[in-house]
């Protein structure tokens, strides 16, 4: 590792900065998969996922990133021949939409204005034409705009409008803001390691509802990794599959355990604060927020005329050892994204926003310390 | 983690233990995966694993576990319609033709008995039989038998009777044995973090030749987070197409540099020693080597008549905190399996060695601990 006078700071939208007592205990010993004492915090685990996607169903896990998990949600509730409707709203719903098509799964894509949420009435109006559909597909938080659609109202139109089954990418969403699986009628849920589960990539997360297990009985598109009905046996044995990242999971443990132990909305309360904290301070800094339907996992900042957002980003990396991301595709060199998941504290943001300040040469500075103040000393992190 | 009176010992064929240095480095702090830090890492991991391949050609690596990388290997190499030939002796050969079965290639078994290498004259046989096989499947070592197949040999009687590409699972081989890909002739070469690179689970790795890539290119079956194709064009700009997990990388590239600075030979070396040694010592104990062909990676011992070899496990975890691993499917109860990659201190033999001696009431401990100590004083381990 090199050195930096300045100490790192990581503030992207995943991966997030690892508690030190997570990073503590994965680095204890290398447990094997197949052993009593890693069954018992398996069991413990998946407890614990179903406590934070509010389901009754099991919750499995994939030795993959999120986009592996993405895929399974494809080839285990679809075969040759159906056809979905995808909301495309930026770099994660073309992302979906080109999962299905390497299937050759016909897809009717909803296009929706980056940084925009989902009007409704477009929703029903899609389901109206095309109604074939076998499920639809879109982002709770559109991570590459930082964009949140409205998934209850959505959940409802669909159930109204269809048959469709209502996948919902929640990679940035589980654990930063309310999305209760069961009593939204969400059919299945996708999840990744690194954002609100504040541990390093490399596990993702994935849950059907009864409706999508029945019809990932009968899915005849091909997979053997990524099928979880397969996953879901090994599990109701108490084994995983395949082998497993050990670490991971003792890490995930221990987070899930004081998630449940001070309680979700904890957690949520931390990323809408610290959201917050940055619309407002980002505004006295001349950063406007780019969304519409601005999201508690990751906040965009659009940067003002004649400035480089990625320009900004490399400085803040180089000059100030702090991670942030820029942004991607048609939005590249026009936002700065924040993320706002992990262990984040309170002094991270405040080193973020005089970087900020620096880099713009803006004379917001103290008024945004001030602002980030105001909303972040009222919710502490998960660990303190 | 539960308090042991025994200090714990891992011995199984995968996980292994992680050097210390190697824990230390990848508990540091959390890197992103787009950052310039992590890219010189990822280039530095890049070169290392050209080198233990021993390949011209670039290694991909993918965030899952071997049995991700075996269905890159079918889904990236093959199109409707293919047929294969699949070596089957235990149950990874097993699996290689269940994954091409799941994409509805036709595969044809050649079956081998557990235990046994392939026979060169039945290969011939099986391609004379099938001349429209598109490529080969095989083990390097059967991890469920322990056993090692005639690889160079193989290689040279599929190029002398087919246009097949040879494609070989070396997941227990990699970094145990001599395996130089492109000298051997090898198309396609499939490995896993938590074995010879002596890191956790969770990152596997394949490598293709010229041809292979040639016909990666044409390839027809659906893929998407395994299109290896993809991963490499991502690659080429000094990014992963996916997220990453950089803990896993930045352990890997110290491990990396270990090996091309203490050379490989010390690696295989160290694994052959261990192997010996365990042969040996289990031998003193009444316990004698399962497979005809042993591997340097992985041994299997056949337990006395009337000693089931899980129960022996069983006792083996609980009662001295040693893990090893017992057979699978229908070596059940018949076979234990120890494994020799990894940080494997001699003190952890002795123990295992001791232990089995109490675990069987066997009189030959003492003979068997001065066995280990003539084999394994001789070679050290790649981190001191």
């Amino acid at each position: 590792m090199s050195e930096h006078q300045w100490p790192y700071r990581l503030l992207a939208p995943g991966p997030v900065p690892v508690p030190p007592p997570v990073l503590q205990a994965m680095s204890a010993k290398v447990l094997h998969h197949r052993t009593p004492e890693f069954e018992k915090i398996l069991r413990e685990v998946w407890v614990g996922l179903k406590f934070v996607f509010a389901t009754q169903q099991s919750v499995q896990i994939i030795a993959g990133t999120g986009s592996a998990a993405m895929e399974a949600a494809v080839c285990n509730l679809l075969s040759p021949g159906d056809q979905v409707l995808a909301v495309v709203s930026g770099k994660f719903g073309e992302r979906w939409a080109e999962q299905c098509e390497r299937y050759s799964i016909k897809v009717h894509r909803l296009d929706v204005p980056w940084g925009d949420p989902v009007k409704l009435e477009d929703l029903e109006a899609a389901l109206k034409s095309h109604r074939a559909v076998k499920a639809v597909f879109s982002q709770v938080c559109e991570t590459s705009t930082a964009t949140v659609h409205p998934i209850q109202k959505m959940s409802q139109v669909i159930a109204k409008n269809s048959q469709a089954l209502f996948c919902v990418d929640a990679i940035t969403a589980v654990g930063c803001m309310p999305l209760p699986m069961d009593d939204w009628g969400l059919d299945c849920v996708v999840a990744g390691s690194q954002k609100a589960f504040m541990i390093p990539t490399g596990l993702s997360f994935i849950a059907f509802s009864e409706r999508a297990w029945k019809v990932q009985a009968q899915s005849r598109l091909p997979k053997y990794y990524l099928d979880i009905g397969a996953e879901r046996a090994a599990n109701a044995k108490g084994e995983t599959h395949f082998s497993t990242p050990t670490p991971l999971v003792v890490g995930l443990n221990l987070v899930l355990k004081q998630m449940q132990s001070r309680g979700l909305n904890l957690v949520i309360e931390r990323c809408q604060a610290l959201a917050k904290a940055t619309r407002e301070a980002g505004a006295e800094l001349g950063l406007q927020t780019y969304s519409s339907s601005p999201s508690s996992s990751v906040t965009a900042l659009k940067t003002p005329t004649g400035t480089n957002s990625a320009q900004l980003r490399d400085w803040l990396e180089k000059e100030r050892n702090i991670t942030i991301m820029g942004g991607q595709d048609s939005l590249k060199g026009k936002i700065i994204r924040v993320g706002h998941m992990g262990y984040i504290l309170n002094d991270d943001m405040t080193a973020l926003v005089r970087a900020l300040g620096e880099g713009l040469k803006s004379e917001g500075v103290q008024k945004a310390v001030a602002v980030l103040e105001k909303h972040l000393n009222s919710v502490e992190p998960l660990f303190t």
